[in-house]
């Protein structure tokens, strides 16, 4: 990361970055504009499709036999859209040599928990339905969508489901309790993400129920006979702490773990993939991650 | 890991690993002809090398201008020898497409702290001064060898020397006061090392010294300004925690951190790379980091 990149991403996110303490519907609205000036990659073609009733956007594959990437966006579960985050869901995919199906889940505070989880679980029931065996779908998110990503996981294990080929979980916010010892100690650092604001968001999408379900806040969940986990984040995040506690819990539970922490580098940062090279360079290493994981799924159905 | 890759591995550790609890001399003869026993790659040739006043073992790259791997040995302080770990170096070495030199650091209880972080540093000096420049040398260490790689990045700070290219620790030994939450939770999963034995061998090493100094448990040390580590671990040592407290350190010093837990795996386990894949694939992963931390510190100084 050069100085003057730095720069210009700080200007960025210092104008158009969300506040979370505004009204929901309005945040909406101004955030969808910051996300719709993220170039996309002109060689990405996006169409809508259905997957078990829950609709979102795909992308094809370089081949026909592609694995599928189950992408699920990030927003604090109030905001974003799978269109919206299309820049750095089709860089993963592009990066990965996969297909992608990212759906708009329901969001807060129209609706509430567990709504978010029912329709991610409900969208791998379907690409599993579809024909993708579980071993050739790889699941990621971002922000919520990351948190969003450990929680399915869970729930695939609870509901009897085999696992994907792998996971690949971005700047989690995996703690709706926001009681990670970053949330304070990078409060100064963080420019995009607040206490406050989360609360806020958090509260939209619990209304009223625990922060601790182990569906909601994944640092709070059994973590055992889950899908290989990479976890990325840049140190500067309030939400670092989200993906060291995340990264231990998995290690505990005997659940293989890499984690990745970026210098100086900010919430979701490969979101600025475009311009950063930090960016490109943590969707090569998830790209890499995948192909190896699905080598070592496949083998491991062979053994 | 096939359930008889792992019984067999546990039958050799059940039957030859170190007992510190031992006399020093006793168990440093014992553990030589286990270390003996483990089977080197015929293609590896090395000789004996002395950089600065540091004797050591060295083997060619595979080319004039490969860059080098300066591995500092495990073994407490107390046991091991750099020949003796030569299937493990010289097996990071070729998957590196790297030189090494693996010096034979003075060992406790006849050369106390900072003896070992002295060797270290003379060593790295010497490859600096023999034309290497800090670029091109990557710096590696398992279980005490790894706790010494971290020290001696910080000495190497301490002493206004250039970093290395990066740096690989396997199952660093980092905190000698053996306060990580690991060494009580996994005490009954780690077959290899308990905390009686280490806290005899960190009392030869110190000899009544501060083990909270920074050179000798780098898990208190200022890691900032250090070159990109990858820290490799197994969840069933009682070291994990020294891994993850390493990784939340240098990341809080905004040091580019990569941690990879290695699930139901022990202590050092890709010294058994020989028999046990994920050895070999953890070997393979390093060499993968090294090589794409050493384009990216050359690109660094071509900015």
């Amino acid at each position: 990361m050069t100085a003057s990149e730095l720069q210009q991403i700080q200007e960025l996110q210092r104008a158009g970055g969300p506040d979370f303490k505004d009204d929901a519907l309005v945040v909406r609205r101004k955030f969808e504009e910051v996300l719709a000036s993220l170039p996309v990659d002109p060689a990405l073609t996006f169409e809508t499709r259905t997957f078990n009733g829950i609709e979102g956007i795909w992308a094809e594959g370089p081949a026909a036999d592609s694995p599928v990437i189950l992408y699920l966006h990030g927003g604090a579960y109030v905001v974003g859209t799978a269109h919206g985050y299309s820049s750095l869901s089709g860089g993963l995919a592009q990066a990965s040599d996969a297909a992608l199906f990212s759906p708009e889940y329901r969001l807060a505070p129209e609706h509430r928990f567990p709504a978010a989880i029912d329709d991610a679980l409900d969208a791998y029931r379907g690409l599993l339905d579809s024909g993708y065996p579980a071993e050739r779908i790889l699941v990621a998110g971002d922000s919520a969508g990351g948190g969003l990503a450990a929680a399915l996981l869970v729930a695939i294990r609870g509901n009897d489901l085999p696992q994907p080929a792998a996971a690949w979980l971005l700047s989690p916010w995996a703690d709706l309790t926001l009681s990670g010892e970053t949330v304070e100690s990078n409060a100064e650092k963080d420019l995009l993400l607040d206490k406050e604001g989360l609360l806020k968001t958090a509260a939209y999408y619990l209304g009223g129920q625990d922060p601790t379900h182990p569906l909601a806040s994944p640092v709070f969940a059994d973590l055992s006979g889950l899908a290989p986990l990479m976890i990325t984040v840049g140190s500067s995040e309030i939400l670092l702490d989200d993906a060291f506690r995340l990264a231990k819990r998995a290690a505990a539970a005997e659940t293989s773990v890499r984690l990745e922490v970026g210098p100086q580098l900010f919430h979701d940062f490969p979101l600025f993939g475009f311009m950063l090279s930090e960016g490109r360079e943590a969707l090569s290493a998830a790209g890499d991650f995948f192909r190896s994981q699905l080598i070592s799924a496949e083998q491991s159905l062979n053994v």
